[in-house]
């Protein structure tokens, strides 16, 4: 397709793993193409000044951030940007006719006092945040598809719910006995320089943080696992580093409430639960996904185990944490929110190994 | 001290990771020399043709198993075989005056029907197998002192026992709530050529491996996890395989019986429970441990935090799988059964980073 | 494109790493579709047995080799198979009309006596060999429109060749100055399970191999090096085992002719060498590549220095081992083959980080 | 032994990398003790908080930098502080009677010419610098046994010279021929926070870096060697990095004189340089060396190949960059120094694998 038929979209915070992601799926995109690279430490740089092997490849100039140019360029636009950011310009760009998709946390919780609770501020913007529809297609597809303003899920909070949502979407665990034992690889961490993220420390080593529900994604884990029971639900979430770049494993916990269930009976119940997301793979019995297969696509696998001696069904999930769990999962948003094929543009296929 | 005042000790099946562990530990060991090395498929082998970096630096030549010459050389055997070899071989080497420490399953569970459900074989001896001293020192160290045959406890078990032990033995938990979900280097896999343990297919990945009660060290946890609380116990165990070589890290999840209890207490509980226990270290509250800090080391590190919203104490607990979960175990119970310190010989100190 | 239209393509040998790579850039090329997918010893298994993320994805059988149905299925058959078995099975494919690319070595030299000596065998098909086409499209592009056989370049010789084709080819440097350090991820030793090759073996170590002279990819540098330069030229070639899966970093080092040639030269030589050549990236000066750019993609990056103190050239040239030197080389040479569009179907932006 | 009779050592700035190392290796030396462990940025705090795996087992404060102190303290006093400032700090501890060992770049120039063309700052102690020995035992011994003041070999220097010194020293090599590939894991750069060495960056990758000769070991390697040969060497010295923590592996190529001596001759001349050298660990024709095998030790491993066909020695030199390219090493020199058995409290053998 020309360029000129091409939708215009705009990424704001390009410099970090989740803007190079948006660029590298932007770029194949057949239905938009890139009018805008924004962000304000890198203004005027090449983008490929920081990712050389961009070089030739990606021919675009970071501009500095302006509402009024940003809104005359695009139609959609991703703000891929520290928390706290995004609430300040959203708004504006919605009223100016842009579709929005933030990457960020801003836009995840309907609750603002959760959202201060967890992130700090002093938002007031409660009837904005109202209409932002949580970005996960697989379990808001019907609201996605006439959405504005996106608040696009967390990583580590996509691997666990798309594991345990259909468990509790249909009450068969006793509510309260999720324990989710999550694993990612240290990309999740951004592309700021802190010690703990040095190969030389991270490498050939596994650890927990912010264990006992400190983590930030504890909550909009519940916020959106209580909506999909009914009623609240606590979750134990405990995620832990992983001596490698990308991707995340959930495992999933919960206590049957009917110990007669079997393996197949929950897989059955899975496929028929996302038998419309054909990104969401169940696999077969006795197959249990690594996180290598996810890396490089925007899939979720999903493998689903039962102990009948414990009465405990045990769920996989595993994801790229850049992909599904921040930048693809935003195309696929997008993808949605225009009317177009879900799995547009969208890499399907590892390159394994 | 002179060679000829140490004890002299053999070891059978030296040429897996096992043992060569047990060739760097005994032979900085102040105590004992090594007398013997012994395997079928290497047997007159120089044993650093099998692990170059060995040349000038250890001169064993690794001789056929004959059991009248390792009882004629050796006061006490450790055995690193396959399961299933040791309980064939550690009889006469009982009769004849050894002190035998097995690395292998074989002498790992009181009952041997459980070991016969999980392993397999024919075995008649349950006499002997009935005198064995599970080899975990923190939680047997009075029965390995008087002991003549050990079965070292595994790599997995010996994570999760540490890790579990205090609340069981104190009624602190909820029976059954127990959840363990391990995480190992792929070193836990031995030495031999397996297409999944390849670098090419098990690095940047990870993933669930015998989910739903299936790994053979499910029913060693439940065995001492049911003598410690007094009744049946059974746990939820899942190993999943990291991209790293050594190194294992449980964490582990129970529902405490008394919400009130919080992370100090723990920590308390903990600490007067591994009181006399001087390779196990509590850590301060909110530092958790990293499988690095153990490697190399006979340490076990163990951090608790307690999710007072959930009612959940969570235990992590780090060693060196090839160490504390196997050679450096082998030769710590042996120091306790020669009445020596407890410590002898055993590295203490990673080398950080 | 229906795909009826689109030309049929088979795989003899698609266990292996090559195999895989290939069934995922054929499944996405817009002109072929895969329509024989063959293997003796997985014959008669779906295809995603062996790679179970593929489930769902690729719907394929792997099916006994048989030439004759080879033949009435395919236009263009790729060999992917251990060396010393493509030359016993190309020739009766090309003579039932089908085009040949050999992913092994069988077809890379036009000298069997050089083949023969390094690989062994009695081969006798010196008058077929002599017709095949050396599959690097960079330096054969020509050639190979018209090749109906072609014998694939290696992946360490693609990486080399890459990086000193243009200095040989324009008689730059002393003859035998050049110095080949190449550093490999552990993939390209296939999917064979091999001690050394063992995550718990190769992890956190690098070490050469084959030192002096001793790898078979040797005499295929020397004899295109050879070629390129008019005269014959022997190489330093030391290939390095390094603790990553995919990526290969060739090193070059050669003494310059002309002292007095500075980077910048050299920079402007090699983007007029490869003027035509979109495949491969020459990066601005004080740019070196990381192997990681080039993962995931059909690209060779090069990067050029010179030591003006020593007078010599240093080139690095950065490829995915498996694709630019595998399964992506063979798609990149049969799209020259059938005139189509040299980069079609093969990624040129990896998934950075 | 007592503490009282143990000599006591200090350590200034200790909280980096090499640091730690130091603070491992003199905690388990029989003769000394850690009297003093000093750092601005760090004073006051408990060394365990910027290690917590060290939490019960290394009992140390840092204390702020008072000289005076430092003196009355300590008989020996290891400096392990960024380039500029130990010649800031040494002359005034050698005054006051303390024994010196510098691991930073300060005192390894007889020229501070050539320091301060690489390092900057405006030095006028070239008196005081002429009196430092160059640290690397091996090449020397006798002039350590009487130092005061060492300024210890660089890491990559340290690999490369002890694979490079016995061609130099005898002349068997064509001067200006020799080339240093050499590989570093991440662990090198420091315990500082940087971009390019996060892991996310780091793994799964490899590149060179200050390619041509730009890297500041390249005046050290060749002020060295022009020593060993009696006349100016330039070496062509180029850094990769790994991904991985610890190690350097140099191959060291270069162009025999003699063209008639093969890999056994090169092999009997290295065993009779290093005969004196317990650390130095020549291997077997054939056998090459791996980084892992010095991983946690202070030994080097050198392989050794010659090429008939080019005429030139490969030498490959394995080490861990922390201990026998940092800390360790200062301990050897530190043993010559006071005149006790130069292994003493090095480890030598590493943890396989």
């Amino acid at each position: 397709m020309s360029n000129a038929k091409r939708i215009p979209v705009g990424i704001v915070g390009a410099s970090g793993y989740g803007g190079v992601q948006l660029v590298r799926l932007l770029q194949d995109h057949p239905l938009v193409n890139i009018a805008y690279l924004g962000g304000d430490s890198s203004a005027g740089k090449p983008f490929c000044s920081l990712y050389p092997h961009l070089n030739e490849c990606v021919d675009l100039v970071i501009e500095p951030i302006d509402i009024d140019k940003i809104a005359s360029k695009c139609q959609i636009v991703f703000l891929s940007l520290p928390n706290g950011l995004a609430y300040q310009m959203a708004p504006q760009l919605l009223e100016k006719g842009c579709k929005v998709l933030d990457l960020s946390a801003d836009y995840r919780f309907s609750n603002l006092d959760i959202y201060k609770k967890w992130y700090g501020g002093e938002r007031q913007d409660q009837a904005i945040a109202a209409t932002a529809v949580y970005g996960l297609p697989e379990l808001y597809r019907d609201r996605l598809s006439t959405a504005q303003l996106v608040g696009c899920a967390g990583c580590y909070v996509t691997a666990s719910l798309l594991a345990i949502a259909p468990l509790l979407k249909q009450g068969l665990v006793v509510p309260d006995t999720a324990i989710i034992d999550a694993k990612s690889g240290t990309s999740g961490g951004g592309r700021q320089a802190k010690v703990n993220m040095l190969l030389a420390e991270a490498d050939s080593s596994i650890g927990a943080y912010s264990v006992g529900g400190h983590h930030r994604h504890t909550p909009e884990i519940e916020e959106i696992c209580s909506e999909l029971a009914g009623h609240d639900i606590l979750v134990q979430f405990t995620p832990h580093l992983m001596p490698m770049v990308r991707g995340i494993l959930a495992t999933v916990y919960a206590t049957l409430r009917d110990p007669g269930l079997v393996r197949e009976d929950l897989i059955t119940i899975y496929k028929a639960f996302y038998r419309n997301s054909p990104l969401v793979k169940i696999l077969p019995g006795g197959t249990y996904p690594q996180t290598k297969w996810a890396c490089g696509t925007n899939l979720c696998y999903l493998g689903i185990e039962v102990d009948q001696r414990t009465g405990r069904v045990i769920v996989m999930s595993a994801i790229d944490n850049l992909i599904k769990g921040q930048a693809g999962q935003g195309v696929q948003c997008m993808n949605i929110m225009m009317g177009w094929e879900e799995t547009l543009g969208l890499p399907q296929l590892c390159f394994y190994p």
